[in-house]
């Protein structure tokens, strides 16, 4: 299953410019993270020019996408998600499978200095062929990285990576936004608190396709396996999802590398149910979807801001509700019928 | 500084959708919570006909709010939110303050049968004629419910509410759609996890105007002592804010009502600061030009899927992209040039 290149072309900083489509497209197709790389960060240009030539190098990629398995990873900072990558990507690469890792969050930890200079996050993963590691860009906002993310996810694939792994931080919105672009949702947690299964009982329990409970070691193992019970016994409050998939509860240890079999037993088992039952392709076809939706969205914007003429009045009115002439509502009305009489 | 109505009038739920809009600004002055909560329903409504009946009734509104301290708190589920807003809003109550509670996420505390059922919570502050709490919709989108925040907070002031607690879940999207909203943002947090102050070293700590540790009582009080330390010397490392505030941390028990004056002191300090420096109408006045091109997304998303020609050209690209005889790029492409042609 690897698609190892032998003869990658070296990429100079200097002209990484001028890069043709149908070079970005012959490299990325032989697997060459350099020029991957750089198409992502092409992807994640807010210029013009850069869209345009973005926009079709997604198109030529998108015939060699679709053969990968979509995992987001979810968990509140603490529980040990870094570590839990790195062994289970590790696993995977053991595996002889590909395996790509990619933050939606500017909070996710592999953000966390696991590039650059601290080593000690995903240290292996780091230094394996096998394994491509995207942080999301610093400071950028989580709506703008989470858009690019299904692009970058479409250039994994097309790079002959197997298992994408969307790593996400939290409760918050950014979950909703994973799902959507993802096969299968996995959280993880750690035991101990009852108030955690209360807190998150909404949403995201409703969203996970497996929740895994890490640091079952030493002192915590018992504390774990009664955490796995609490929460399996929560889960089949919920009826069965459309896909006919019955989320499992599993423990596993990412620090001792214990129980991560099991992790991938449990997806393989949803891969081999949702294939056969026709769900995986339906959910993939119904967020393509909304990604139309999303993508007409934001052309509206960019359309919209992008005109000339409504940057010099959006300028006046941004300056009316500073002197608070007007009100944002009214001035939001009359930018809009300006719009209209362009 | 009790606003109480001593004329409210009740509301039939049967005539409840011929209220004109004099009549709501009538009501909604005098402080009647009836038609607060109804006016709330009514922009948060989706139909055509009451969201145009909507944006009248804020721009009426509109010159009436203002006058209010908009505090934001925020912290992951555990930390006590329920318990800290039932004992902070109560201690408010207790100075003669109108005191509104909103709920941004779908997962926020006070929606979790705090109105209905398990009066466990919020008990006090749910039987307060001078507190109002309003959960958002269930199961809405976070996006959605945020949106609406806003809407929300303006019909508050205008009902005379002096404090307006907007309450959100979480690491994610949610504390930068609040924090584009209040004038002080709160991060509540609980003693003895070195992990977690890691976890949210970017983004939240960035944000925070006070870090609160609850919890601090019985066994807890010098964990909860040493995690003010520990935080005060990360926030330390922080330059600044272009208020010229710098945050504080406190601890409280929220559970034995203690601590939670030193909150409102910090508060107080906060206001007095930013109102004397102008930081305060500054940055209210940059929240209303946010709101600006908010507002436009908004509208130009309605105007396009409201248009008939489009819901028919829309259906038809779905129906392309479930057939997988086009991709979203070439769909979304598609359905702007069509829309450019109408």
């Amino acid at each position: 299953m690897i698609k190892k290149s032998n003869n990658e072309k070296p990429l100079k900083k200097a002209n990484a410019k001028k890069i043709t489509i149908s070079e970005f497209l012959e490299q990325i197709l032989k697997g060459n993270i350099t020029y991957l790389s750089r198409a992502i960060t092409l992807i994640e240009s807010t210029k013009t020019s850069d869209k345009v030539k973005a926009t079709i190098l997604l198109e030529t990629c998108l015939p060699f996408s679709n053969n990968s398995i979509r995992i987001g990873i979810t968990g509140v900072p603490g529980v040990g998600k870094s570590t839990f990558i790195e062994a289970f990507g590790s696993f995977l690469t053991g595996l002889g499978k590909k395996v790509a890792v990619l933050a939606v969050d500017p909070s996710s930890s592999i953000n966390k200095g696991s590039i650059l200079g601290d080593k000690t996050r995903m240290e292996s993963l780091v230094n394996d062929k096998n394994a491509f590691i995207r942080p999301s860009p610093a400071g950028d906002s989580l709506g703008g990285v989470a858009k690019k993310t299904k692009e970058a996810i479409i250039l994994c694939e097309a790079a002959g990576f197997d298992v994408i792994l969307v790593e996400t931080v939290g409760v918050g919105q950014s979950e909703t936004l994973v799902q959507a672009m993802v096969d299968f949702f996995l959280l993880l947690k750690i035991a101990g608190a009852g108030d955690e299964l209360q807190g998150i009982k909404r949403g995201i329990m409703e969203m996970a396709d497996a929740i895994v409970i890490n640091k079952a070691d030493g002192d915590n193992v018992k504390k774990a396996q009664l955490a796995k019970t609490e929460f399996s016994r929560a889960l089949h409050l919920y009826p069965l999802k459309g896909n006919q998939w019955s989320p499992e509860v599993t423990i596993c240890s990412a620090l001792n590398k214990s129980g991560i079999e099991n992790v991938w037993h449990i997806i393989t088992d949803f891969l081999q149910l949702t294939k056969s039952n026709n769900c995986f392709e339906k959910n993939r076809i119904n967020q393509n979807k909304n990604w139309l939706k999303q993508s007409i969205n934001q052309q509206l914007q960019d359309d919209f801001y992008n005109n000339e003429k409504v940057k010099k009045e959006l300028e006046q009115q941004l300056q009316n509700v500073e002197k608070q002439s007007t009100t944002p509502f009214e001035a939001s009305q009359k930018m809009i019928e300006f719009y209209k009489n362009i």
